[in-house]
């Protein structure tokens, strides 16, 4: 490994343990002041759902590039762990029999399976819920319009614009509720549009979050979403690959669903090399989208070979 | 009927279509500026959710207590929207048949039973969020503070430590985590407690909502809490007892459904003479409340005294 990839590995490390420590204190802090009751099941279950794994890249991509913007670093991890929250409700409710039907997570058993689909339901709510209190803390930022911004844009990141719009696409690309109940084959920009919502949507408001959080100039912004837009896109073709190729030891959840139900990725319809191909393109887009800046954006640029290198 | 009460029914027939028409309208404008995909099916789901019916109670209240406190009628309206839709979100989750397992909900088929599983938790889901999103807007209020308290208040009145908690709770009493499975033998205090939790929180949310948007003094916040809590208390107690009393036409959605289950009531536990006596009590302390204002809190008392008469 280059000094630099062992650099962005330390950093990777550092701030998933941060966001960690972050998460657990957050949930240890439940119910809230004047709250008297705790549900403790309902509790558990989302700590299962949100502690003990992952790699925490969306609260990564938001530190890092707040600190490229030079906004506060703990705000930045305190709002990386509200983004957070919602990637993990998004898994809880994702791997529900009724939606991708997935027992194992990060190679534990998921909520449902630990508990019940009814407490999986709840705490996905309760994680989603609780990003929005997360991030409306005064601690995000001492403007309450930054803190605003944050809300809006994180609410329409994760809602029928973003993330739940993308996945209820792929389920329509299943065929669900066409007819004959077979999947749709769906054109390529199709399958673009759907992954750029159901994951491109999340990762993109990571990096835009860090601009927001520094108040920083419209130009470096701009940049920021480029970046953001093409890492996003790589992400989701990375991943459909990685299904393809890897076995379920190494993925830490079942490989090989994607194919099984019949989901149009880009691997499906383009095949390998070609998915490979366009992973590739849109991580040197990244690489160009951040061409303004000096080493300060290194981890971010090592971010995006990651992404495109990464085996699980 | 009385003047008042001719003049209660009005304005809350009044309200309930205002709401109607912004939801309509909200989700008419979806997906937002920049997002390009309409997920169709989703969104029709949204819209089954949350269209069409109910009384709009808790953005009555919204609307009232913010009138009383002198905060403009347009903005109220539209946090009132923000809020009916994490009610009408509740509702689609609580519906599914991994929670209450309901099928008809206003008359109508439940979410679930129209489209399937996996669409009424991405309905509720993308309703929940987009309740952030409406509320964090600012047609809501110019100072970014104010809709800061309110996006804060309503996670806090939804998570955990309030609706998606109660219903925890709710869960928990059925004995669901229980090692026998067994309804638990819940006490008078804890059942208020889970209720308060359940329908409470949002009920009370409500009211205090008015006060945010008015930037009231304190001492009218606190009225309005007394008069939210107690309000929210009967209207549960109401509710069980309609349970009780009413049959399935008249109610709109499966009758008898709580003892069915062995859910925890007031009524069950006390008997029926003694949870309206405790119902009654609950609208007494929710007129006193409200002794210290004049006629324009009118409407707020005949909302206490409509929830204890309600047939429906």
């Amino acid at each position: 490994m280059s000094q630099d990839e062992t650099s962005f590995q330390t950093a990777l490390i550092a701030t998933g343990e941060a966001i960690e420590g972050l998460l657990d204190r957050i949930l240890a802090e439940l119910p809230l002041p004047g709250e008297t009751t705790r549900p403790k099941n309902l509790l558990a279950a989302m700590r299962h759902g949100s502690l003990g794994g992952g790699k925490r890249l969306r609260p990564f991509l938001l530190s890092e590039s707040a600190r490229l913007c030079g906004a506060d670093a703990d705000a930045a991890l305190l709002a990386g762990a509200a983004l957070e929250l919602v990637h993990c409700y998004s898994l809880v409710h994702d791997d529900l029999p009724a939606m991708d039907n997935d027992d194992l997570r990060r190679g534990r058993p998921t909520v449902h399976k630990v508990y019940d689909d009814a407490l999986a339901i709840l705490a996905g709510d309760s994680l989603l819920t609780l990003a929005f209190d997360v991030m409306a803390r005064p601690a995000i930022h001492p403007d309450a319009k930054v803190r605003l911004d944050l809300v809006m844009g994180l609410a329409r990141a994760s809602g029928i614009g973003g993330m739940a719009g993308g996945q209820a696409l792929d389920l329509e690309a299943e065929g669900r509720y066409s007819e004959h109940k077979t999947p749709l084959s769906l054109k390529a920009d199709e399958i673009r549009q759907l992954q750029a919502m159901k994951t491109g949507a999340l990762l993109l408001f990571a990096v835009e979050a860090g601009g927001i959080l520094a108040q920083a100039p419209e130009r470096t912004r701009k940049a920021l979403l480029d970046y953001g837009r093409a890492v996003g896109a790589a992400f989701q073709i990375a991943d459909d690959i990685l299904d393809v190729e890897a076995d379920t030891a190494t993925l830490g959840k079942s490989a090989g669903k994607d194919s099984e139900q019949g989901k149009g990725t880009l691997v499906a319809l383009l095949g390998l090399d070609n998915a490979k191909a366009e992973r590739d393109r849109l991580a040197r887009v990244a690489l160009e989208a951040l061409a303004g800046f000096g080493d300060e954006a290194d981890r971010l640029r090592a971010t995006a070979r990651f992404i495109v290198q990464r085996g699980h």
